[in-house]
């Protein structure tokens, strides 16, 4: 499982240098805006959702560079979705991987524009992209907005919010994280079958492996913070509290094997994937 | 300037019938968060940026129904806009149009996510379109990306919080409102060029226009606010403070005229855009 770390490594080095370099471009916007962005995408993270858009793209024939600023694309729209869910008025969280989070170094104000920045920023660079055709960049932009949007992440986020204090199912934890968390994951698999080029089929599948290993990963982060006795975002109901650790490591170890068997069936290389999909849920951070 | 009356008071019902049939879609998301953005809509507003764009593609030969999507997202941006601007830390207002802001009607979490949402949805709107090619999606994308996010609309918000508090000269003044207001009318009256397939001399002359009328109106607000003993949105300095009414008032019929100079060389048949752009700078409300 380790043989593939150096062509991750060089994958999460190119995001961080496109990443940067986007937003360092004077196009880019009013500079006090690209500063806060930038403080917030410099915290670091594991830069997952662009890697899978990049590992899918090259499984399936593509080149890195044709889905970079895609990539980049995906992974502004996560940042926005945490600064703006980090705020008071959301999980009224001061820290963020061990930083002030943005309304605390900055501003609530500053953090409100800065989120609506890169969620703007985000369907630009996806527009302006010099790697795609047009209907590439129509459909990269759907898929952007379907994920994070009032059928994806942001309705997972309003879902959340009203769970709050809520004794919940099984079923409802699964539909605030397969909303939350996986349909995101899910569009940044997809993201890399349309600059790749795949069939419609093709992506249709990507997008159903990705909720299976969206979901699985959000198990696992619940298992994880639960050993590490982090307070859970969701008003205290995880995984672990309704299943048990145990049980909650073999739904999420299922979800992954579902989730193999189909990446085994996919056209092209497809090694990497597997290989990312088994570190995403075998994790210790 | 009454002639056209019945023509604008068309494209007002025509777009007030397809941002409601475009929320009421399943495929627009979670129903609490179109309620919540159907609230924000039903508070009226003038529908000024829909209209532009409408108005400039009829005047080009376009035909409504082709760029009545991107009208519409046009609209869900100045919407999501208006309701994150009213959130307690930015601009605190408890009332839009007479009625509870949707922060106070829902909560500020819901504000803060009914915002994202439509911006978000924005995008997908124009994305889905079944009328604009591939490139005139492209197109509007950007269109819609540029005048709202860090080089227009969003740029103008941080400017206008920086400013709080201090004096401005007429030259800062017209900075913030260039980028609040004019530039996200100049993307309108861009996309209506977009929609009926201008050239993209003509969509550059097209955003030139915005920019003056979107001044122009901007100069007229501070002067109807000031007549009304309106709080002003601008930490209290606006163009009557610096220029005094009489002087406002030339310096927007000036920006008119130099719009309608511009108006009168663009190909088609620019009447009602003319009269479109008076009644923007000649108005009473």
């Amino acid at each position: 499982m380790t043989t593939l770390e150096p062509a991750l490594q060089t994958k999460i080095d190119t995001v961080e240098k496109r990443l940067q370099s986007l937003l360092s471009m004077d196009t880019a916007g009013y500079a006090p805006l690209r500063e806060a962005a930038r403080y917030a995408l410099d915290g670091g993270g594991k830069r997952l959702r662009p890697v899978l858009t990049l590992v899918v793209n090259e499984a399936l024939g593509g080149q890195d560079e044709t889905a970079l600023d895609a990539a980049c694309a995906m992974e502004y729209i996560h940042n926005y979705s945490l600064i703006h869910d980090d705020l008071p008025c959301m999980d009224d969280d001061d820290f963020r991987r061990g930083r002030p989070s943005l309304h605390k170094q900055y501003s609530e104000s500053v953090a409100v524009l800065t989120g609506d920045y890169l969620l703007t920023y985000a369907f630009e660079v996806i527009a302006q992209s010099a790697t795609l055709s047009a209907q590439q960049k129509v459909d990269a932009s759907r898929c952007l907005a379907q994920g994070s949007g009032g059928v994806g992440m942001i309705a997972g986020q309003a879902m959340d919010l009203e769970a709050e204090g809520q004794d919940l199912s099984v079923a409802q934890l699964d539909a605030i994280h397969l909303h939350k968390t996986a349909c995101l994951i899910a569009a940044a698999m997809e993201l890399g079958g349309i600059c790749a080029g795949a069939s419609s089929e093709v992506r249709q599948e990507l997008h159903a492996i990705g909720l299976l290993l969206g979901h699985a990963f959000q198990i696992v982060d619940d298992v994880l913070d639960d050993e590490q006795d982090a307070q859970p975002d969701n008003g205290g109901v995880n995984y672990v509290a309704l299943l048990g650790r145990d049980e909650s490591w073999t739904a999420a170890e299922k979800l992954l094997q579902e989730s193999l068997a189909k990446i085994a069936k996919l056209p092209g290389n497809t090694a990497i994937l597997a290989d990312l999909a088994e570190r995403l849920v075998h994790r210790t951070v």
